[in-house]
C-alpha cells in the first residue's frame, strides 16, 4: 500500500529518474561512478518562495531556476552535469496543479541538460515552498577551475547579458517601473523572464576549462563577484562600464534612469559565467565559445595589488557601490 | 570585503571542511574521487523545525540529527560515509548562540564519522529552521545494498532497539505520559535522546554490504519499511513482538500501556537498519556484527507470496495497525 508521499514521487518524480542509478527512486539511496579518470563535483543551492522566487512565479519555472542556479556553478568549474537530487518542502495546500507544474518543468531540463534525478526528500513544512538541489556532474581529475588563479593582465571575460534578471525583479516588484523606462513587451517579458529562468551556460564549460585561469558563476552581482575572485586569485581588477555587455532592455532602461547602473553591476540572479583568460589564450576562448555559441564579452582586466575592483564609468570616473553584492545576512 | 553570509560560513562552516576537494568554502563547488574501483552512494534528507524535530530542541542534536538521518541510510546500504553538504534556511533572529550549538554539533559528527563539509547554502526562509543534508559514501562498484533482494526463508534481523523515538516524542509532546508509564529518569532521559539523536549504525555497513541479500534503515517504522522491503523484493514476512528488541523504557511502558506496541512497531525515527540474511550467512553475520560492537536481534522471516508483513503478538494473534509507517502526504 502505497502512503501519500510514496504516490507523490511516483507520480511525479519518478519519470525523472532516468539513470541506472537511481533505482527509479524505489530505494534509500542512489548510486552514481564517474568515468575513470573524472572526479565528481558537487553543488547545492537553495531557493525559497518569497526570497528567492515569487510566490506566484510560474512552478514550473520555480523547478527550472531551482535546478539551473546549481548547473550554473557546474558549468562555471568546467563539470558536465551528471545527476541531481532534490530535497522539496511544500506547505499545506499546494495544489496538484502546482505540482504538476513543478514536476514538467524539472523533467524538461533534466533531460535538456543530461541530468536526471537519483533522489529526493519530500517533506511537509508549516513555512514557504523551498527547495534544495544538489547537483553534480563530472571533469577530468584536477581539471575544476577555481576562482583562485586569475593573474595580473588576464582579461575579464563575461558570457551573455549583465542586469536583466535585476531589472526584471525590479519590474515584477513595481510594475509602474515599465512605464518609467518607457519599455516596449519584448524588452519588458525578455528581462522578467531572465530573472524567473536562468540560462547556465552548460555548453561554455569545456572552453572555460580549457582556457580560463579563474572562473566562477555571477550570482550575487557582477562587482560583488569579481571582487570575490579577486580576494581569492590575490589580485584586483578594474572594468569597464562601457563595455559592460547589455540587453536591449537594460540599455533602454539605463537612457531612462542613468542611475539603475549600481542594479545592473551589483543586482545578481545573472547566472552568467565570469572568467579570466591568459592573453595568450584569449583567442582560443573567444573560438571556442563562439564554436559553442555562447556569446562572451571582454569586460576589463586583473591588475596587481589586492582591494575591491574597479568599474569606470564611460567618462573614465571610477564608479563606487553601497553594497558590491547580494548577501542574505 | 565579508558580507554577513561570507562571516557566517568562515566563522561556523569553515572549520568543518576539512577535506581537500573543499577548498575550505572558498569556491563555488568542490570535488571529491572516490577510490577506485568504488562508487559514490547519494542520499539526501531534510529536517524541518516544528515537523522533524521541536523547535526547543538543543541545537547541537539538530544538527546531529541532520546529518545522522543521512548516514543512517548510508550506512544500510552499505556505504561508509565520504562526505556532506548543506543548505541551511534561517529565520531572522536566529540567535548567535543557536548558530554556535548547531555548528559545534555538526563538527563533532564530521569528525565522529569522518564525514567532512564539502559545501552549503545558507539562506533566509520567512518560515521555520529547515536544514537539507546531502550526504555521500563509498563503496564497491556495484556493491550497494538494495530494498529488493529478500527471499523466501530469509531471516529479519534489525539493529539496536526499535520504539524508542517514538515513545521519547510523545513524552516530549504529552509529560505527563511519564507518570503514567511509570519511567525512572535513565529511561526518560534515553528515550527522549533517542528522537533527539539518532545512532547511525555505520559500523555495521561492512557486514550489511558482505551479507545481507536486502537491507534500509527504519526511519518511517518496522511494520511500514518492513513492507516497503517486501514490496520491491515481491515478498511477505512474518515477525513476532516477542522477539523485538525493546529498551528497558519501552519495555515500561508497554507494561502501563499495552496499546502502545502499535506506536513502537509503526512510529518511526528508530534509525536501526533492517535486513535480511540468507540462513547459511546468518552466523557470519552474527559474528561480524559482534565483532563491530553493533548489538542485533532476529525478528522473523521472509515468506513468499506479495502482501504486508504480518507482526505476530505474543499469543500467536496477528496485530493490525491504522497506519503502517509515517508519511508527510
Amino acid at each position: 500500500m502505497q502512503s501519500g508521499e510514496d504516490k507523490l514521487i511516483t507520480r511525479y518524480f519518478k519519470p525523472l529518474a532516468t539513470a541506472q542509478g537511481a533505482l527509479a527512486l524505489t530505494d534509500d539511496a542512489a548510486f552514481f561512478s564517474p568515468p575513470s579518470g573524472y572526479e565528481v563535483v558537487l553543488k547545492t543551492d537553495a531557493v525559497v518562495a518569497g526570497v528567492h522566487f515569487l510566490p506566484d512565479d510560474p512552478p514550473d519555472g520555480v523547478a527550472r531556476k531551482a535546478l539551473r542556479v546549481n548547473l550554473s556553478d557546474l558549468s562555471a568549474k568546467g563539470a558536465k552535469p551528471a545527476g541531481c537530487l532534490m530535497t522539496l518542502a511544500l506547505p499545506d495546500g499546494i495544489s496538484e496543479s502546482w505540482l504538476e507544474g513543478f514536476a514538467s518543468g524539472l523533467k524538461s531540463d533534466c533531460e535538456q541538460f543530461g541530468c536526471p534525478l537519483y533522489g529526493g526528500d519530500t517533506v511537509r513544512t508549516p513555512g514557504p515552498v523551498s527547495i534544495s538541489i544538489f547537483a553534480f556532474g563530472t571533469l577530468p581529475q584536477g581539471s575544476m577551475v577555481r576562482r583562485a588563479g586569475a593573474k595580473t593582465g588576464h582579461r575579464v571575460f563575461v558570457t551573455g547579458t549583465i542586469g536583466d534578471a535585476a531589472l526584471g525583479l525590479k519590474l515584477l516588484r513595481e510594475p509602474a517601473r515599465r512605464m518609467a523606462w518607457n519599455l516596449n513587451d519584448a524588452d519588458t517579458k525578455f528581462l522578467i523572464d531572465r530573472y524567473r529562468v536562468p540560462r547556465p551556460r552548460v555548453a561554455l564549460a569545456e572552453s572555460v576549462r580549457a582556457y580560463a585561469s579563474a572562473a566562477m558563476d555571477i550570482s550575487d552581482g557582477l562587482v560583488g563577484d569579481l571582487g570575490k575572485l579577486c580576494e581569492v586569485s590575490k589580485v584586483s581588477a578594474r572594468i569597464e562600464a562601457k563595455v559592460l555587455p547589455l540587453s536591449s532592455g537594460v540599455r533602454q532602461a539605463l537612457r531612462c534612469e542613468p542611475g539603475l547602473i549600481d542594479t545592473v553591476a551589483t543586482g545578481g540572479d545573472d547566472y552568467e559565467i565570469l572568467c579570466t583568460i591568459a592573453p595568450e589564450r584569449v583567442q582560443n576562448f573567444r573560438e571556442t565559445a563562439e564554436a559553442a555559441g555562447i556569446p562572451i564579452a571582454e569586460i576589463g582586466e586583473i591588475l596587481a595589488g589586492e582591494g575591491p575592483p574597479l568599474l569606470v564609468a564611460a567618462d573614465g570616473t571610477p564608479l563606487s557601490f553601497a553594497r558590491a553584492s547580494y548577501s542574505h545576512f
